[in-house]
């Protein structure tokens, strides 16, 4: 059985230094609200955000990476696209990434994407029901057929992202409208993740629910350990006769 | 991190007796040569057979079996119809079945795919050259970029299945043709995986890169572990208004 | 371009004689509502209900339909298995499949899935919305991003279906549910669709967005005239060597 | 039923410049040879090529352009980002994509995809069988079960692509390799299909069967006419109560 993976969440780690609100909600903030739930299990999880030099992801730091989670909002437009570049060919090595909430609109998994990735939204503390439509994905393991959270930022479709490779979860929102808030992508050797649950004025993480989600996506996401491919010129490996 | 999947192999193991180049391959059996290397990493694995009574699938063995690994050629038509109801059925709630070689034309796995599954085939004896076309896919942990087989009786599309939700492994015949030799699909709870490789005259069970896809494969086709799906007439989680 | 396909519409054709409110909504049955806008657009549109001779499904008729639509609910039970096997060569062959609504549940649409087609459901005249998830569909075109049906049965999440091959329309439900209301698979040369919306006691068939979607279905379900494949023991296109 | 696109077919253009062997093949360039079959059935086709100011794909060209046929390989550098940017907005929009052979490596193709689009090739005009592997897909429409190329370069996997949304054609190779040469991905509103063969040194695009694939995925490409979805904050269409 394979060994669990090492991980790092990324956090923007701004609303909760400029809004009382949501670090009232997560006083240490999100990452290490994200982090403990992976910690309490045995995974060895490091944090890093947006203000650290690099934004905490220096080559040395992504070498040690299996899976990286990551959580952006209001200053995707801050990450450096050198980092951005070096995240990329990190996922396309092998690395996994979970993208959560409004990750979708990270500079990271709109170029891994290689679409526009928008949405509705609305922020109206409304109530999501998310449906398990998929009872064989490992990421819903362990969860009921329903989650119900009592208030979350609404996501609506049509949501700009390529046919998910896999659907697991569909979001009910009590205004009206339906949204795809498990999916999974192949980019390279690696595996992307998204989650959608997680708007920073809410108190979604500390959901003992939403935290499975997230360790099973963590360990789906990790390599899975298949030869590196070879490529380029190539000699044939049979006679091409005359 | 989940514990491994409890294993019964099912062998039609008529080939073995009728003929002695078969025997002189797997003297104990195909079904023995399978379990070996599953056994020799810890996994529990019982084996069944066409002619033990129920063709060794009563339903205490089917309870106690996450997944089934299944080869069988000339006695598809022997095998009963109420005991394909109920693989189907232990399939639909979640156990896992690898389809090996020539199960592709066994009723189980043609009612799961809803197609005729018929191919083209020749037995030859040319080489086999099996390409990984996904390396983030679980099942090709731990294998080379291309699997070669000395000799194979050749299989060649159009194979007829269901468009694979996962296609790992692409096939290359000597005589001109390929083969989508590596796929995946879901049915109900259940995880279902076929590899082409595997007939009875040639050694390839005992090929250590065979016996790992196939390790791999039992273990990604192991049950998750989600909540059963109720279904039936429901009352609303919401009020309806007027 | 192709010209446009032949169509059968097929209804069992009980509720109306039973029912007065349906009868009331729909006089000349529901095949005659289905087949009017087709009609209406040019298309060659026969009829067949359930207590015909054969169905009305001879192997004649089915040998001069391109596109089948079905539409069934409370008589699945009386369909002949050897009707049901003659629907599922002639889908093998390249015959397109529309199911509409209650035929989630008909034999032909459970023997082409190979699971239990089974959903949670809910009498209670609510409101559905159906979002288009994929604006590349050609089974969406001329549509709006939402459909509102003021007044529909509920379906809802587990759908016990194999994951679509495409996904392009989600349905909200007043309740809290969802449904994957949208849906294509490939079965050997046919094309099949499932379009959730059509309870017999709504008039969802008079509605012109829904008969749009019917339409576009029904053409995008036409054989595509690929070549049939050629299957069995076939010589090699390459000498084998030595 | 849809009229038929409009179509502009874009070329380097510069092999056919430098190399007197593929002049000879191409002498009015791969453009011309592209546009003649598509122009001989009636379609309303403009050619554009890399030395042309903003490389002939002005905004006025792309916004009357509803297929793009794409053709490139050893200046995919010099085409310019923000001809790029263009593009990739124009497919979002719904503008189908045709990326043809080395395309594969082109920004735009590689922008889209997400990911390297890396693959291993050898020129050595070896023979190509192109197998049918979905015969419900449209683009195969006409065409027998396998097409043979007598020379062509090869493209081996591991091809650095999504997985494909379908996979109609596969490619095997004399000197042992397999390629995933006929697939299909959705981008925002936007089709886009890739076919593999047509190395400049080779006479493909004057075989009849490849000139009707590139015409069927012209077709299958072209924009569907769904509604264009609506993004961004938006009001509740249910009452979210209290």
């Amino acid at each position: 059985m394979r060994s669990e993976p090492r991980v790092t969440v990324w956090n923007e780690y701004r609303h909760e230094h400029a809004n009382p609100a949501v670090a009232a909600i997560y006083p240490r903030g999100i990452h290490e609200a994200l982090a403990a739930p992976l910690r309490a299990v045995g995974l060895d999880v490091a944090t890093a955000t947006l203000d650290e030099p690099e934004h905490g992801l220096s080559t040395s730091r992504l070498a040690k990476t299996d899976v990286l989670v990551w959580w952006g909002h209001k200053a995707h437009g801050e990450v450096a696209d050198e980092i951005v570049e070096r995240v990329h060919a990190r996922v396309l090595e092998g690395m996994g990434l979970v993208a959560l909430h409004s990750a979708h609109f990270s500079k990271i998994f709109k170029k891994l994407m290689g679409t526009g990735c928008d949405l509705k939204w609305r922020e109206a503390g409304e109530r999501e029901r998310l449906w398990v439509v998929d009872p064989t994905h490992p990421i819903v393991a362990g969860c009921p057929e329903v989650i119900t959270l009592p208030q979350e930022e609404m996501y609506g479709e049509h949501f700009d992202i390529p046919p998910p490779d896999e659907l697991f979860l569909l979001s009910w929102f009590q205004g009206g409208e339906v949204f795809r808030s498990g999916c999974t992508w192949r980019r390279g050797q690696g595996r992307i993740a998204y989650l959608r649950p997680g708007h920073e004025t809410y108190p979604t993480y500390h959901d003992a629910e939403i935290q499975m989600l997230i360790l099973n996506a963590v360990r789906w996401a990790a390599p899975v350990g298949a030869a590196t491919p070879v490529r380029g010129n190539r000699a044939p490996l049979e006679p091409l006769g005359g």
